[in-house]
């Protein structure tokens, strides 16, 4: 959005934001297997992102997008099954060649087809699903758990014949049989995955119940836990980092969330959630500054907007509004917010020019004007200004005009008694002005 | 969007929703105090609504939004304070006089002079906060914990004395001292307040320490508990949620959750995890098929659009899209859907045209059309999509013209020999047709 127009922009150093004596949003002490300071991030952009209903990425896309993600710093890409159609095979194979620091992985059905196509392609590990829920067992593939178990341990064995990764993961999870699940896994943790999965593939798992099945599933096996979240009811950012609580070590997301249905853990928001978490490790593992980026790349790509309540990218995350808030971040930013823009390279605003602003706010623009007014002064504009913000939207201008009027007033006392007359604040003209409504980008 | 262009309706009636015999997600029994089935919605569209930086609302538009959210039925609709300006004062009245179902609260500072004010404008009930964390109580008000709890009960009981609800709540509750926090909370509930309020200001709690706070508080103080979260870390709905499971009643929600900031826990976002926990309770009480229009109307007043991942109605909430998703929920619905997209007066969409497709899909397709192929058939015209779907975005046009052209080859087989020199999937003349991208509304 055009911010700078409705906006004020306060700037601060780093260094007067005030330290947390201690962080209240850290792990809980009582978590002794958390592995919230110690995460790991698998990036799908390019796998569960394409089962976003506007995706078509080409070759070049791909590409683009996967060492943007590689800079930022993710551990690891997976992408789209090599079977899905023969250019998925293509790129799959012309992305392992790019020599990112990244690994690369790609996700197939638990099934040797599959695999056999798939261990050809260059990749660094293969990421197996195959549905458990009685939904999917029953509607799906048609398979019972001993017919799954049987595909898994020859999938298994013969990706790590190969001497690269495999993860086993049940899909729907959060709706298969307990026993089943458990079943399941500790068979493949025996054979020696790298990893095991848990899937909430309909998007619904809440997180005090992800909580519960990540520390059952961690007393089973002795392999890292990875976890795959859906969106359909707004918990998969919280559903994720309560894993990681639970002791997961291994989060899926994807580029503004981007997957079937209204997607997956958002790589952005979960980056929010994480840093304050999780601060040191957070900023020293990945480049915070690079989240506008890849989501504008990406965004582009699919043909979406940024969401205007997008965690840290969305346009007003930075924008403090109500007077009282105002005015103490003005005082210290702590008060209102959590995060610091600085960390993503990018800026916090004031918005001042309406009727809910405060003296506190007018004051600072006063200020950055380099006008002169005394307290009292400022809060008798501040009250022109609200009564005017009463009438219609207002912008910088509106309020500029304001303040300069009022100033000349005060400071030019004998004009003061002819302009009394005329000093009603719905007289003064802005009209040539027109008003810049905020426009969401 | 116009999603005709690229998707495919799929019609069923409700009853062939399989149901769950149990409800995976409804309450844990383990949460007596729960009240996941008996929980209220404050609404606070017009009043944390009104601190969003895009946000001017006149009268008509409030009295709009008002009689929209009555009529879903929120439980009660919170307002501006009177005092931030004289035209807010004026609407507050104006709404009051409305004679909606739902109550009317106004939100005031806890100071005795706003509060005579509050009380003449005819509301249902008062929403009194103050800041009770050490960074507020140093850079916002300047006050201590005695000076608070003084003000408190003047405020209280004089709101009491005027037959009205009083509703107390700290603010930064997440980052204030914990004992500080049920000294007074204890101290308003013995003075008999109706709710006393958490509010997660900077938006930065999680799930498990919002459960414990709320657990709690729950054993300090007999009335209800109310919670109000920001969502700058993401976790608004799932802190809500299990708020809930905590044994709070009352939640804080905005339309799209508009609000300071990137805002709070959005009205619609709740409803989609609310309608999976607790379904009898949340159909019978709340008119969640005027969701997508209370969200419209919002979301044109303040001039923004609905986020492409909204939960419900984000443009692709109810879109499926990867073969395997689309051949289970051919079948059965429920296989990768815990939203019945019914429930809110919308759609779900198979979308078929694309490489990531399978022949369930097209099957689903060339039925629609009224065309007969065997599924050797079908597979093998499948084979041709995804070629193209390789090369580019594909629309339903396009589809339909490789289906329709298939068809005319395998059902006149005196032309096969002639027309196989030509059957390249890539010579398919679709270029007269431009490819419809899907634009989000």
């Amino acid at each position: 959005m055009s911010g700078s127009q409705d906006f004020q922009a306060v700037t601060e150093t780093a260094s007067s934001i005030t330290k947390f004596q201690q962080n209240p949003y850290g792990p809980n002490p009582a978590d002794y297997l958390s592995n919230v300071n110690n995460y790991q991030l698998i990036d799908s952009t390019l796998r569960e992102g394409e089962q976003f209903a506007n995706a078509f990425f080409d070759t070049e896309k791909k590409i683009e997008i996967a060492k943007a993600l590689d800079d930022f710093g993710v551990d690891y890409i997976e992408l789209t099954s090599p079977v899905a159609s023969e250019q998925s095979r293509k790129d799959c194979e012309a992305i392992c060649k790019l020599g990112l620091k990244a690994k690369i992985l790609t996700h197939i059905r638990c099934h040797m087809d599959d695999a056999r196509v798939a261990v050809e392609t260059g990749v660094d590990g293969v990421d197996v699903v195959i549905g458990t829920s009685k939904f999917l067992r029953q509607y799906s593939h048609g398979k019972d758990m001993n017919y799954i178990a049987k595909s898994a341990i020859e999938v298994i064995e013969f990706v790590k014949s190969k001497g690269i990764e495999i993860r086993f993961s049940s899909e729907d999870s959060f709706r298969s049989d307990l026993v089943d699940l458990l079943n399941i896994y500790k068979t493949v943790d025996k054979i020696g995955v790298n990893r095991v999965g848990i899937a909430d593939t309909v998007g619904c798992a809440n997180p005090r119940q992800v909580y519960e099945l990540v520390r059952t599933l961690k007393s089973v096996v002795s392999c890292d836990i990875e976890c795959h979240f859906h969106n359909d009811t707004g918990c998969a950012i919280a559903n994720a980092y309560t894993a990681l609580e639970g002791g997961a070590r291994l989060i899926d997301v994807a580029v503004l969330g981007i997957g079937e249905r209204n997607g997956i853990t958002p790589l952005g928001g979960l980056m929010a959630r994480m840093i304050v978490a999780a601060p040191e490790y957070t900023k020293s593992k990945y480049k915070l500054h690079k989240i506008r980026d890849i989501e504008n790349l990406v965004a582009e790509a699919v043909e979406v907007n940024i969401p205007f309540n997008n965690p840290i990218t969305g346009f007003c995350a930075f924008t403090h509004k109500a007077g009282i808030h105002a005015k103490a971040i003005l005082a210290n930013p702590s008060t209102y917010e959590i995060l610091n823009p600085n960390d993503f390279g990018l800026k916090r605003y004031i918005h001042f020019a309406n009727r809910l602003t405060g003296w506190n706010a007018i004051k600072s623009r006063v200020d950055q004007l380099n006008l002169n007014l005394t307290d009292g002064q400022i809060k008798e504009v501040t009250a022109k200004i609200k009564k005017l913000g009463d009438i219609r939207p207002l912008n910088i201008d509106d309020v500029d005009s304001i303040i300069k009027d009022f100033h000349a007033e005060v400071s030019t006392p004998q004009l003061t008694a002819l302009r009394r007359d005329n000093d009603d604040v719905n007289d003064i003209n802005i009209q040539e002005q027109p008003n810049k409504k905020a426009k969401v980008e």
